[in-house]
C-alpha cells in the first residue's frame, strides 16, 4: 500500500519535472520573442534613417511622418484587424482585440506579429519619396498591414495552402521569417505603387536617369546598422521558441543572419568597385540589407557556407536590379527598396530549392534534393508576386480615384513636401544656401 | 526502512523541483531585468536627441553635456546615496555600496532602478534648454537623482504609505512603472524650473509666444524611436520578473505600452491635423512619448482597448497643455516636457480609476469598480506633485541664492551656450550662413 | 523487487533533476551569449559615430566604408580562419566552417567572439582617419581579425600561457572582457598604424599640434551612448553564461561597468574644467569611454568602489595621454583611439593587481593580496602591447612595399578620401559655404 503510494507520487515527481521543463520552456521562448519583438520594433528607426538618408532634405519630414503612420496606424490595424485575418481560425478573432478582453495568452506573439506586419508597410514608403500624398499612403498603409500581408502571411504561417502538400505543392513552401511573405510582398507593393506613381520631377531627362542624390550617408549608414541589428531579432525570433534544440537553432539563425549580411556588403562593395573604379556607400548599404533579405527565408536550412553564398549572389544582384528597374523599366524608386526587399527576397526564397538543409538531409539541388523542394519555392515566390502586385494595384487604384491622384502637385513636389504637407522642415534655422 | 528512506528520498526530489523551479524563475527575472535596465538606459540617448534636436543647434553641446550629466552623476548618485534612501529599511544601508562591501544580490536592480533615476532628472533638462547655467542646473540634477526622487520612489514602491492602506488611502495607489513618480516627479520640476529660469530671450513678443524651432527634427525623430524602444525595458521590466504569470503578464505590458504610445501618435496627428489643416511631426513626436507616460501606470492594470483609449487621450491632452503652458501660464517649456511627462503623467495615473483592472474584477468605475481607487490614484497625483514642485522651489531657491541666480548672462545666451559655457560648437568646420 | 524498482526509478528522477536543470542553464546562458553578442554588434553603429563625429566631414564616407569593412570582412574572416586559430585544438577547425558542416553547437559562441574581433579591428579606423587609403586599411583589417587578434586572445581565453602558472606567470592573468585582449591590442595597432602613416596635412605648425575639429559633435555623443550600451554586452556577456551564480555574476558585471563609465565621465568633465575653465564635450565622450575600457578588465574581480576608481583615473588618465601623444610623441590620432583602448586598456588590466578581488579574498595589493598578480597583469599588458606592436609594424610594412604607400596622395587629401576613395560626399545637395 504504502509502496503503491510511493510509487504513485514518484510517478508524479518525474512527469512533474517533464511538465515544469516544459513550462521552463515556454517562458524563455516568450521571453526571446518580446526580445526579438522590440529589436524588429527598432528596425523602424532604421527604415526612417535610411530612407531620409538617401531622399532629399526637403522630403525628410515627410519620411519621419509615414515611418510613425507605419508602426502607429500599422499596431493599430494589425492588432484591430490583420493578426485575426492572419492567424485567426475565423475571422472575427479580432473582435476579441478591441472589445473587452485581453487575449494576453499570446501577448508576445501579437508584438511580434504587429512590428513584422509594420516591417511590411515600411518598405513601400521609401520607394515612392518625394512624390506622394500623405493621404494616399496612410491608406494604403493600412491597407498593408491590416489586408494584404495579414491574409499573404496566412497561407504559410498559419498553416495555409503554401504550407501543406494536399494541393498543388510539390513540397511544403519554407520561409523561416519572411523574404516572401514580408519583403517580397512589400517589395512588389513598392513596385506597384513607384509605377503608378511615377518618377520623381527631374528623374529621367530625356529618357535616361538622373542620379538624385540623398542628403545624408551618414543616415543612411547609421539606419543599415541599426537594420541589421534588428534582423537579428527578424530572423533569430522567427524560431518562435527557446530551450533545448531551438536555442541552438536560434543561436544558429543570428550567427548565418550575420554572415549572410557581410557576405552582402562585401559582394556589393567588391562588385562596384569593380565597375567603377571605386567602393561605393550607398551600394555597399543596400548590398548588407540585400543580403540580410536572401538568407531571411533560408536562416533555419543553410549551412554557414550556404548563407555566405545566398549573401554574395543578393549583393551582387542588387546592383543590378537597381540599376535595371532605373534603366530599363524607367520606374523611379528612391531608394532602391525593389530590388532590397522584392529581388533579393526572391532570390533568398528560391535559394533554398538549390542548397537548402533540413535536418542532415538537404532539400536544395547542390546539396542532394530533389527539384520539388525548388518547385515549391518558385511557386510561392510567384504567389507572392500575384498577390502583392495584383491588391496593391487594385487598393492604389480605387485611392487614386477616391482622392483624385495619389500624387502632390508639381508646385508642391519642387517646394518640397515638408513644407506643402506638413508645413515644417527637416532643418528649421538652418536654411543654408546650397554653393556650387 | 528501505520503503521509509525510499518515500523520503522521493519527497526530496519533489521538494527539489520546486525549488529548481524557483531558482530558474529567479534567474529568468533577473535576465529580463537586466536587460530592461539596458533598454531604459538607451532612453538617455533617445533624451539626448529629442533635447538638442527641438532645440537651437548654438545650445546643443549643451544638451549632450546634461544628458551625460544626469546619466554618470546620476548613476553615482543614486548608487551611492538614492538607492538606500529609496529601497533600504534604514538610510544608511548606502554606506554599503562605496565601502568595500559589495551589494552583488541585488545588482540587476540596482541597476534597473538607477535607469530610472536617470529618466526623471533628465526630464528636466529639456524644459530649461538654451538659458540654464551648467552648474545650476549639475547640482539640480544631483538633488533630483538623490534625494527628490527617491523619497517619492519609496512612498510607493518601497511599501510605503501610497501603497498601503493604513493611513489616509481609500485603496492602494497604483503606478506600475512609474507615470506619476517617475515621469510626473520630472514633469513637474521641469515646470518649477522653467518657470524660475524664465523663458528664453524672444520667446514672448508683446506677451505673445514666438515659436522657436528646434534644430533638427530627424535628430527628434531618432530621439522618439529610441525612447520608444527604450520603454519596453521601461514598463515590461517593472514587472520585475519573469517565468510562468509573470512572463505572460510582462509581454502583456509590452504589448499595450507599443498600442498606446501608437495611439498617441495618431491622436496628436490627427488632431493637429485637423486643427491646423497640417499633420504636424513635433505633436505626432510628442503625441507618442504622451501616449507612452499615459500607460506607465496602468500598462498592468488595462486591458488593451482601455490602453489605446488612454494612450489618444493623452495624445490629444499633450496638444492642448503644450498650448497652454506657453500660452497662458506663459511659461517657456522649450520641448513641451512639462506637458509630456507632467500632464500626461498624471492622467495616466488617474486612468487606472476610471477602466483599471486586477485580474478578473474592475477597479476603475467604468470596469465596475467603486470611487475608492479614483480616489487613490488622485491622492497619489496630488502627492506627487506637490512634493515635486515644492522640494524643486526649495532647491532651486537655494541653488540660485548661492550661485547667484540660475541663469547665464544675456549676451552667453544670445551667443548660446556652447560657446560660453563649454567653448565648442556642435558642429565645428561648418559654421554656415542662415539665408533668407 | 517492487522497491528496487521504486527507488532505482526514483533516483533516475533526482538525477533527472540536475540534468535538466544544467540544460536549462546552459539554455538560458545561451540566450544571453546571443543577446550580449547582439549588443556588441551594435558597438560598430557607435564607432562609426563617434569616428565619423570627431573628424572632418570630407572623410565621413570613407569612415563609414571602413567600419563596413570591419564588421563584415571581420566576421568572414573571424569565421574562415580567427576562431579555429583562437579557440581551436589545431589550426584546421576552421575548415568545417566553410565546408558543408555547420558547427551549430556554439553558434551563440562563434557570434559572441566574431563581433569581439570586429571591435579590435574598429579601433585602428579612427586614428588613421583623414589620410589612409582603402585598400591599405581593408587589408590590415582582414589581418586584424583574421591573425593578430586571434593568436592574442588565445593565449588567454583558449587557456593559453597567461592563463596558466605552468610557464613564467607569477599567477593566472586576468583579463575578463578584454581591456587588454581586445582594447589595447586595437590600440597599440593604432599607434604603430597612426605612426607609420604620420599625421594629417595641417596637423602641425612649426611641430606644435593645430586642433583638428571635428564636423558633428551630436554623431559622437550618440555614438558614445550606443557604445556605452553595448558595453553592457561585451563585458556581461563574458561571463559566458547565465544561471545561479553566474547570473548574480553577470548582473554585477553591468553594474559596476555602468558605474566606472559613470565615474569616467565625470572625471573627464570636472578635470577638463578645472583645467580649462569649462567642461569639455570632447573629452567627456573620451572619458567615458576610457571609464568603460578601464573596468573591462576587472569587471569580474572589482568591488563597486574599486570599479568607480579604476573609471576615475581612466577618465584622467585619457586626457593626460591625449595631450602626450599628440604634443611629445607627436602622433596624430584623429580621435584619441590609442589613449581610449590602448592607455585606458593598460590601465584597467593593471588595476586588478591593486585592488582586485576574487570570491572574498583580495588578489590587489590594496586588498590583501601580493604582489604576484600585480606581476602577472604586467607581464600581460607588455605581452599584448609587444604583439600588436611588432605583428602591425610587420604587417604594415608588408602592405606599404606591396601598394606603395598606406597613405593617399596629397592632393587626394585635401579634397578628402570621400571623393577620392569613394566618389561620393557625405551630405549630398548640401554644399554649404564655411563662413567667418
Amino acid at each position: 500500500m504504502s509502496l503503491l503510494l510511493s510509487m504513485i507520487q514518484e510517478t508524479t515527481a518525474t512527469v512533474d519535472i517533464a511538465a515544469e521543463v516544459e513550462k521552463i520552456n515556454g517562458d524563455m521562448g516568450m521571453l526571446w520573442m518580446l526580445l526579438a519583438g522590440i529589436l524588429v520594433f527598432f528596425m523602424q528607426a532604421g527604415f526612417f534613417l535610411v530612407e531620409s538618408g538617401m531622399t532629399d532634405s526637403k522630403n525628410a519630414v515627410n519620411i519621419a511622418m509615414k515611418n510613425f503612420l507605419d508602426i502607429a496606424v500599422g499596431s493599430l490595424a494589425f492588432w484591430f484587424v490583420g493578426y485575426s485575418l492572419m492567424y485567426g481560425s475565423d475571422a472575427f478573432m479580432g473582435v476579441f482585440h478591441w472589445s473587452g478582453f485581453t487575449f494576453s495568452q499570446g501577448a508576445a506573439d501579437l508584438f511580434f506579429q504587429t512590428v513584422f506586419a509594420a516591417t511590411a508597410a515600411t518598405i513601400v514608403s521609401g520607394a515612392i519619396a518625394g512624390r506622394t500624398k500623405y493621404t494616399t499612403y496612410a491608406i494604403f498603409s493600412i491597407v498593408v498591414t491590416a489586408i494584404i500581408y495579414p491574409i499573404a502571411g496566412g497561407w504559410e504561417w498559419n498553416g495555409g495552402w503554401l504550407n501543406n502538400t494536399d494541393g498543388i505543392m510539390p513540397a511544403e513552401f519554407i520561409d523561416f521569417a519572411g523574404s516572401s511573405i514580408v519583403h517580397s510582398v512589400g517589395g512588389w507593393a513598392a513596385l506597384v505603387a513607384a509605377w503608378m506613381v511615377g518618377p520623381r520631377i527631374g528623374k529621367y531627362l530625356d529618357g535616361k536617369p538622373v542620379e538624385m542624390h540623398g542628403h545624408n550617408q551618414m543616415y543612411a549608414t547609421l539606419g543599415v546598422f541599426i537594420l541589421w541589428l534588428g534582423w537579428f531579432g527578424f530572423n533569430g525570433g522567427s524560431q518562435l521558441a527557446w530551450g533545448g534544440d531551438d536555442a541552438v537553432a536560434a543561436s544558429q539563425v543570428v550567427l548565418v543572419t550575420n554572415l549572410a549580411a557581410s557576405a552582402g556588403a562585401i559582394a556589393a562593395l567588391v562588385f562596384t568597385w569593380i565597375k567603377n573604379g571605386k567602393p561605393n556607400l550607398g551600394m555597399t548599404l543596400n548590398g548588407a540589407l540585400a543580403g540580410l533579405v536572401s538568407i531571411t527565408a533560408g536562416c533555419g536550412n543553410m549551412t554557414e557556407s550556404g548563407s555566405v553564398l545566398a549573401g554574395l549572389i543578393g549583393g551582387i544582384l542588387v546592383v543590378l536590379s537597381i540599376g535595371f528597374i532605373e534603366k530599363t523599366l524607367k520606374i523611379d524608386d528612391a531608394v532602391g527598396a525593389i530590388s532590397v526587399h522584392g529581388v533579393a527576397g526572391a532570390w533568398g526564397t528560391l535559394a533554398i530549392g538549390l542548397w537548402g538543409v533540413d535536418g542532415d538531409k538537404g532539400i536544395g539541388i547542390f546539396n542532394g534534393g530533389g527539384a520539388a523542394q525548388l518547385g515549391a519555392q518558385a511557386i510561392g515566390v510567384v504567389a507572392y508576386a500575384v498577390w502583392a502586385i495584383v491588391l496593391s494595384f487594385v487598393f492604389l487604384y480605387i485611392i487614386k480615384v477616391i482622392f483624385g491622384g495619389l500624387r502632390v502637385t508639381e508646385e508642391e513636389e519642387i517646394q518640397g513636401l515638408d513644407i506643402s504637407e506638413h508645413g515644417s522642415i527637416a532643418y528649421p534655422g538652418k536654411r543654408v544656401r546650397e554653393i556650387e
